[in-house]
């Protein structure tokens, strides 16, 4: 196991209703002028807005809101949101959505506070400070209600680009599950691919001696394979609903990530498709997984067949492991197709001859990415034809 | 799952070497004047007071010292931590040691910054302010380094509370598995057990559709089945010990607790024998478990099933799921044996003769804890026969 920091501080506050206890939560954390950010007409149409302007109302603090953040959320808005936090003196950010509305959120954050462009974060600096963020989660997938991550699209060329430090952590997040159960099963999916791709991402390592970390993302995997399907069939299935929100947060506030090198070229692969389809991000990420796993599979067979045994149920062969391994990949293919999510260009709507256009655009982050298995040009090119 | 709220701030600083920057922690989280806070001589045989002094004194930080802490922390010692605190104006308490020297140093933190008497917080009162402690871990057992618990031994009658509160959890904690290896294998064993124990405490409930933190609470058991036995048979290997380390942690943040009701029970039954016989808290739960769960076995049989084949290995008899929740309840006992724990009154050295007078006394807690089931008088009396 590697040394490690590991600081997760995010208040959490889980369960029914509870985004009524919004306003005091933004209290506690020392907001008074608020920025509401959130993305389309939903949390309008629910009148989950409502219910969170009111509670806000009630604790005596006054708010300015900012909408019409877009999955694969864009610069454009979060300049808009700066200047805006910066012309109006605001001094806490509360985000109310998915993770496109959090990052988009966090991404704000830094640049009120920052002289320079707020993009400086996610290409050459590590970011120090930022407005405190609170959220109130709507969907269960990109984990940044608990982590200091946030992903943001630049116009300009489609780059896709990520920003990471503790202070980008909320300071506190609502997860209602209930609020969950309005979304279509195809969203619904695409979230559920996306918590286990970053188990996925810290799971694939060449730290040894990782056990605990290990099973954690066992875990989370297990609950995954259990509780999906269950949603899928009934998406006002409340406990279902619930287990996946909190594997959601668990699986990328990094607890299962700490000690060990991580991988994180499968997400690097998957931008270059939500790029330039703007697909989801779940349904980029269940055609690139298992074309990744396949090509990279030689490189530690036995690590693919734990996973096949301990999450998928295979039985081990011992005599050919890599048997065992392919048929995790396999059933996690079957898995994916079974909740409704592509598992090939063909199903995703990607081209073949995009690829060396993706590969292009790719390149620029070789070099950053990569702990279990670096990727040169041709490795990338051949995952991407491994997922036609 | 039932609606919660979790919050685990502490900042853990994990890996080889690194007790060497606890003045730089202590410094970032506030503290000029601290009160070391250690139990008996190995801390300072072993070299590791003189490296945290020297780190302290590099970051220009002053500080007095208080050793002595006994296994059972006593309140004897807290009332002499406090009275120092607050003659000396000591605004940082660090503890150097284990779980027992950890819930000092919460205790004397409490009791630092009130004018009653700290032991209200353990009796009557919840605490809402405490210095802030940081810890530099020497055992993986209690937890304490990431919970916000601490249990404290009153001389008179040998009470043994527990107090609880968010304030009390550590704003650092120095985890060098490094530290554990000189722990002599009992040492290691019951710390072990312990840890173990703080999951069982809290995989067996009520609360349905809990499936995530049943399967993080799994992931904690079979990492120990794994890593116990490896440091038994290697106290030098730092694998296994770091692995561990990070379990303990894992087991009492509470993570792997929410949203569900808990039981405690156990914990109170071996609270007596502890307390009676000054035996190892690890010990004595690895006397207590076994019994408790034969005797609450009937309430949920298929949830001792389930812990039986997904931790213990066991094969699911589905003609007799009974006899696969016995199979594991057996398991667990050659477990503890196979690493050195006895297992019943017998090798513990308790008597049966004793068991009216700890019925007698654990009847104060009865009604504050039993999530799983309620223990009535003969119930508590039926599991200390069963443990004979």
């Amino acid at each position: 196991m590697n040394n490690f920091d590991f600081c997760s501080p995010t208040y959490f506050v889980f369960g029914k209703e509870r985004e009524t206890e919004a306003g005091r939560y933004v209290k506690k954390y020392g907001g008074n002028k608020v920025l509401i950010h959130y993305g389309g007409g939903s949390v309008v149409k629910s009148g989950l807005l409502d219910r969170v302007k009111k509670s806000l109302t009630e604790e005596g603090l006054s708010f300015i809101e900012l909408g019409g953040v877009m999955p694969n959320p864009r610069s454009g808005l979060v300049y808009t949101g700066v200047e805006l936090c910066k012309k109006e003196g605001v001094d806490f950010i509360l985000a109310v959505g998915g993770g496109s509305v959090i990052d988009s959120a966090k991404a704000i954050a830094m640049g009120a506070v920052y002289d320079g462009d707020f993009w400086d974060f996610f290409s050459v600096k590590r970011p120090e400070k930022a407005l405190p963020v609170g959220t109130i989660l709507t969907i269960a997938a990109a984990g940044s209600e608990g982590s200091g991550d946030a992903v943001i699209t630049k116009e300009e060329g489609m780059l896709k680009r990520g920003s990471g430090g503790d202070c980008l952590r909320p300071r506190f997040s609502i997860l209602n599950p209930a609020l969950t159960q309005s979304l279509p099963a195809y969203q619904t999916a695409c979230g559920a691919t996306d918590i286990m791709a970053h188990v996925f991402e810290r799971y694939f390592t060449n730290t040894k001696e990782v056990e605990i970390t290990d099973r954690l993302c066992e875990a989370v995997l297990l609950t995954m394979l259990k509780e999906v399907p269950r949603v899928i069939e009934d998406p006002n299935n409340y406990e279902a609903r619930a287990n996946i929100m909190w594997a959601g947060m668990v699986a990328h506030n990094n607890l299962v990530g700490v000690g060990r090198e991580q991988d994180w070229n499968s997400h690097g692969l998957e931008h270059e498709l939500s790029a330039l389809y703007d697909c989801a991000h779940g349904a980029g990420l269940a055609v690139i997984f298992p074309a990744w796993m396949t090509y990279v599979l030689d490189h530690d067979v036995l690590r693919f067949a734990q996973m096949a045994t301990r999450v998928f149920g295979c039985e081990m062969n011992f005599q050919n492991p890599k048997a065992t391994a392919l048929e995790g990949i396999w059933r996690l293919k079957k898995f994916f197709t079974s909740i409704g999510m592509p598992i090939n260009f063909k199903e995703l709507g990607a081209r073949e001859e995009d690829i060396d256009y993706m590969v292009e655009k790719f390149g620029i982050g070789i070099g950053k990415t990569g702990g279990f298995v670096a990727l040169d040009r041709e490795a990338v090119t051949a995952i991407y034809h491994l997922a036609l």
